[in-house]
């Protein structure tokens, strides 16, 4: 089964939003068996639309259309559809009555521009939507299966999951079982990895390796493809473990984890706690801390000291190494986590200081100069860094380390732990 | 003349990688008067690419593709490109040599699987890669022009700029200038900003409406078309004005503004200092203050509370508080903005207390319930929000909530200096 999708929507055409759809519907099929093999994107224009699906539906059984569904005058979607499909647009009374619904649920009266939602091309059949005001719809054109969903990622997420895929899965008979292992690697350039990953493809097995850059982070893609799923297991775990000896020492994450999750497992796991003090990073390291659901069972608090008073009041930090050695310098950041374990009275600290950019850089100490110090029971190390990049890069990069020394720290105290 | 995108990649097709690309070259076009018509994106499987190309190439004058053209093994767009075109793929020394000159200055060697980068198909006119190792090249094909960038965001950017960009200026005569102009809008809803931009648009003219939500703001697009630059400039600032009255106090940002720089313009304009204490969260507010550059100008410290006993000790918030009404309530958020303030002696003081769930939910305190407080010379006053959906979501809102706080107090702020 060969399946499309078709984003709608001049906002993407014009590059002011970014398609998340297109990614989401195809991770979700892809997770249970089903490849998308082109992935389309046009403006909110009735006749790109019209051909586009037209297009699509010559090489793909299922085409997955999302946006141009709204109240507004620019979403025309709909209407695209009954022209392709030759009938008329007809009111269709259980979207309106939904419509209905949802508006009084909210507390307010169906707005009149709403109303032009429940119009949908005769022959269509509802797709129901949970969440929000634009229903979706489906049909079969040319023995073809087109579905019309709406462009918000929410509601768009759930009426696949409710309707589509249920749909798409009860169609087929026999399936190809597709399997994908993760590795996220750090330190090693592309070509290097590449290279530790030879001979680990099998293309006659069905077992194939890529990669994806994802600043910071490398991603190493394990894919098995097979008709039996017992096969196709067995293949990526023998796949996944000579990857994993390959690129020992590496990984800091499979699959699903990310270098946040894995530092909350293991805050989580060794029962340590933990309080920050940043300068450059101005609460993205404790933002990323934080994104984690029960983060508070470890995390006491965390200190932006932008300004050098901050620093002397907060952390008491000396003024005479500000004076001496300057902010950024290896003798604050040890201050700073020394400061900031103390105030809290947490068992890890850890501190950043460094220039951002995009002014504030030295020839001594540029741009994207930064230091870093981890202190606890045994005292306190610091580091320092240069990296290259804008602001983002260089804040993106150094909250990155900071979590990936959290991690090596949380690692070796485990194992002491087990040793003792 | 006609344009489309080729994205290319297995991650980007089985929805690993959302593609930014593709936007990125598409807003970069528009920019100099150019819409792109089509987005098209494949895997990493050669009969796909030269499929999708060949397609595109029927109806677009120019392709600009990106992706596979990394060291490794997956990456077979010179290939393709190569076979398109029937010819064969050669060693470039110019690409060869940028490559190692490349390598050199990074200090280490060519990695062997690097020189595959220096392939490409015979009649093509390499593309400069100013930022990394993989070179581009573009070549005519049935008189259309094909161009072949990295898929590596910051690189493809780079190329594009420079060689892309000004090479489809100088081959096209007549162009037709397109201008934008956005409104972002917070409060009302989709329906309603609808409602009450009718009468805006006009066809006959060439001034288009659209809308495109962006959780949780909404933005209003005004777009004009036409042959004379200074016409459609003027129709363009007439459709504002008259945008800007029906939007009237619920614009907080116009064009490339966002929240987070009208913000930051207000700070710098007032001279006000901020400090900020925030719990739910964790560091959010600051990470957005501090994403733009010179905010060490006007933020003195933000103070990340995830514990009680951060708040007691930290902002002297007093332990009767939390035991009565609870870390999440209204008397704690005016405490803790108190406490930042007294302790930085910033001008503004905010703090944000909430639930941002999944779990910690009461009947009385459901998940997504927030208090915001804003201390000043004035006193503090303190606001309660209830807001809906995940964990991401609500951090999201709650943290644009604390920006348009902010942003309202220094407009207020701003007029009474004005007045005094």
């Amino acid at each position: 089964m060969k399946i499309a999708t078709l984003s709608i929507g001049d906002e993407l055409i014009f590059g002011e939003v970014v398609d998340t759809n297109a990614a989401h519907i195809s991770e979700r099929l892809y997770s249970v068996g089903f490849k998308v093999q082109r992935q389309l994107t046009v403006g909110d224009n009735e006749q790109d639309i019209v051909e586009a699906i037209e297009m699509l539906a010559v090489k793909c059984d299922v085409v997955v259309v999302t946006g141009g569904l709204g109240p507004t005058v620019d979403d025309i979607t709909a209407r695209s559809a009954a022209k392709i499909t030759g009938h008329e647009l007809v009111l269709n009374e259980e979207a309106l009555a939904r419509l209905q619904r949802f508006s009084e649920k909210l507390g307010g009266n169906l707005h009149p521009s709403n109303e032009k939602q429940a119009l949908m091309p005769a022959n269509a059949t509802l797709i129901p939507n949970p969440v929000g005001t634009a229903c979706g719809f489906y049909l079969t054109h040319n023995g073809r299966f087109l579905f019309f969903l709406p462009g918000v990622p929410g509601e768009m997420a759930c009426m696949l999951d409710e309707t589509v895929i249920p749909f798409i899965v009860s169609r087929v008979k026999r399936r190809t079982f597709l399997q994908t292992k993760v590795f996220k690697v750090f330190g090693p350039s592309e070509a290097e990895v590449d290279a530790l990953m030879d001979g680990v493809a099998d293309e006659a097995a069905g077992v194939s390796v890529a990669f994806c850059v994802n600043f910071p982070e490398i991603q190493v893609k394990l894919r098995v493809e097979g008709h039996e799923e017992a096969v196709v297991a067995e293949l990526l775990t023998r796949a996944g473990d000579k990857a994993r000896q390959r690129l020992n020492g590496y990984v800091f994450a499979e699959d699903g984890e990310t270098i946040d999750t894995v530092v909350a497992s293991l805050f989580r796991e060794t029962g340590f706690t933990l309080s920050l003090a940043e300068s450059c990073t101005g609460g993205l390291v404790a933002k990323r801390i934080t994104d984690i659901p029960g983060s508070s069972a470890y995390f006491l608090e965390g200190i932006v000291t932008y300004s050098n008073t901050a620093k002397t009041q907060l952390l008491d930090v000396p003024q005479r190494l500000l004076d001496e050695k300057g902010a950024v310098s290896s003798e604050v950041a040890v201050a700073m986590a020394l400061g900031a374990r103390k105030l809290s009275g947490s068992d890890i600290a850890l501190a950043v200081t460094g220039i951002a950019g995009p002014d504030g850089g030295t020839a001594e100490k540029p741009v994207g100069t930064v230091y870093m110090a981890l202190a606890g029971s045994n005292g306190c190390q610091a580091k320092r860094y240069t990296f290259h990049g804008d602001r983002e890069e260089i804040r993106l990069i150094t909250s990155f380390m900071a979590m990936d020394w959290l991690r090596k720290r949380l690692l070796s105290l485990r194992s002491a732990e087990v040793t003792d």
